[in-house]
């Protein structure tokens, strides 16, 4: 056993000299990055600001609604500054900034209320499998994906770095719906069933638009990498589009027109007129029979 | 730091009086919904009562076997029943009702059982990479989502609203893999890899069906929203049929005949014989080669 | 009451009768099996051994970091091998067999982190959307996944049965990337969004190479199920290629040579040579105006 214990030793040693290596993998600093635990527990607590009766706190009632509600705004306040404060501090910003950033970003709550008030509307109204909208909020991932979104656009907005990225990025985790905090979406926004949908970075996205799962709003090439950073790089979805499951919408001069119902599937990397029904052309499929299977030994 | 604490209190006020704008996203009947996560805990049960071998309760052994799932039945009887009597009280039905409800659901388990035994055949016989049944069970997720499934299907069949939903869209959550609970699925099927699949309301699989990663079988059009809400909109699946990855299978009155091979990423929307193998014809490819890339330099 | 009591107890005794049926879903053998919970925190233990900088343990600092690491590595080292010596159990391996593979596991970490290093430095390359190194570290699903995916090669390498399946199927639940912890992939692997993306078990991948969400690195068919295990069924990826969203590569006999760049939704089942650009030929769309919708309403 003496043995092992110096075989455990080496093996830390060994790393500890790789930590020393002094790649960005090396870095040590745990003080000043940022807790992820910590910013999605603000997250989820955001989330019951938001729905203030979905989600149970023992005795949340209606008469001491203003005592939790106090309880969970000091809560956020107090650990979603200090996280702000850490990113802050790369470029100098100070404590006090953090918290002046953070209060107006509480600021925004109604704001986003109001938005999300739309979205859930729009997914009650969209989606004949919807039974009420308790069930919606209480499951959907479409429409947890865009509160997460709309939360985190707000602090992207307010030049907050990387903790939007690591909310939507978990909202990602959650859903399979990646929405870059960075995008810009209207009113009465539907996402259905979900997974597999990304929305980049420079999107822009009008009112009342419907999104199926596995649709790329994306760029149609990034081997600029950094040197494209900053650049509209993503499409504009104009107000009362549809998108069908698995469509492709590339590029930042692509705008497809109000009122577009875009096909499932489509491959879109031009514009396409307001009010236009896109469809791909009937793709050619080959049907041969086949004999010995488990379904001909039925005839 | 007092200006600090007006600020928030302002905050706090702003909200509250956002919460009393009586949209939807304002209802305080937090006391009148369910607890989404006594909901969960009360599925993961079900999961280890599913697999009585496969789940440590540090002491679990044949011969304590009664004791331990005397309990784990009696916890999810308790927590389960109350949850349901929340959902039961928007149509009037009583906590009594909920009990019998629950019981009755318990008493299936049997039956769902010898169906994921059969899940569990199905995936061991069909993937190559599976080297034992213990592996399937703790890292499949499409036997995860199945079995999920298989449980939310018995409550739905009883007429319970709102459970079964979150039950499968947590499974959702943890998988990318997107069954409704109303949807009808017969013994021994498969999910491969599952990610982006979505299997609509009203579709009906028979027995020994495969799907990979990305099918979605859904509906036409959803444009009727809400009015389309009850009525047959998803396909029909019957026996022995494989569906490779992507493909899309529409509409309510689209049946695949047994015995189908449906080929990868093919997208229908009519129904297909018997027998019968379905692909996409050879998808025209551009080769050019280019020059000054990392790889040409190599030459 | 008393009959409730007497009607759970029946679906107790239901049930342990259906426990003796004597199928797989029926093994009792908790105690031989692993505990998937003690896999995943190790895992997780394992990404702050190879982050050291980037997770808090609250008093984290350069000075007492061999403290803290020789903490992590004893907690990995005794559990790991615990959850080892159980899956070792079926083929006659014995604990000591077990704690030696641990040991020669953990010995691999700094190897694992100059590859992950190489990921890291590629993704910040590749991504104008990528901001900072750190960002990338707390929030993007591709490195967690590819992180995940080098450490469970390792273990797969040196002979251990499921664990490393179980890490991966962690991963792909967290990131809805699957990584069969089977395959080869070179350095500087760079995956962008990941929802979807499939990689088999015999694939391999060179360096440099970049992956966007939806592509399947797979079989071309595997109804021979358990026939094929072992053998080549996926394709060759060679250095310095891009694969854009959603295209599908299959077959054990495709190579792509090196410098390639296949376009999104490319569905390729032959070889393809070096330093060719593949895309599919322009999908024919059908655009039709409508009229009536609500963005024509507004001309």
């Amino acid at each position: 056993m003496e043995k092992l214990e110096k075989q455990i030793e080496a093996v830390v040693d060994d790393i500890l000299a790789d930590y020393r290596k002094n790649r960005e993998i090396d870095q040590m600093e745990a003080s000043r990055q940022p807790d992820k635990d910590a910013v999605i527990d603000a997250l989820e607590k955001l989330r019951r600001i938001v729905f203030p009766g979905y989600f149970r706190e023992k005795n949340f009632r209606v008469y001491n609604a203003k005592h939790n509600l106090s309880m969970l705004i000091e809560d956020v306040m107090y650990n979603l500054s200090k996280q702000i404060s850490l990113v802050f501090q790369e470029d100098g910003r100070t404590e006090a900034d953090a918290r002046q950033t953070c209060l107006t970003f509480l600021g925004k709550i109604p704001q986003v209320r109001a938005l999300v008030q739309t979205d859930l509307q729009a997914a009650y109204d969209g989606d004949p499998a919807a039974t009420s909208m308790a069930e919606i909020v209480f499951s959907y991932p479409g429409l947890y994906a865009i509160t997460v979104y709309r939360l985190a656009h707000e602090l992207y907005l307010l030049g907050v770095p990387m903790l939007p990225r690591i909310m939507t990025e978990y909202a990602h985790s959650v859903t399979g719906i990646d929405i870059h905090p960075g995008a810009t979406v209207g009113k009465y926004f539907f996402i259905d069933h979900g997974t597999g949908i990304v929305i980049g970075e420079t999107t822009v996205i009008g009112e009342n638009v419907k999104i199926y799962q596995g649709v790329t709003l994306g760029g149609l090439s990034t081997r600029g990498g950094q040197s494209l950073r900053g650049k509209r790089r993503h499409p504009t979805i104009e107000d009362n589009v549809t998108i069908y499951a698995n469509a492709s919408i590339l590029g930042g001069e692509t705008v497809i027109g109000q009122g577009c119902v875009i096909g499932a599937s489509a491959f879109i990397t031009k514009s396409v007129p307001p009010c236009t029904t896109v469809s791909i052309k009937n793709q050619e499929l080959q049907l041969k029979p086949h004999g010995n299977c488990e379904g001909c030994s039925k005839f």
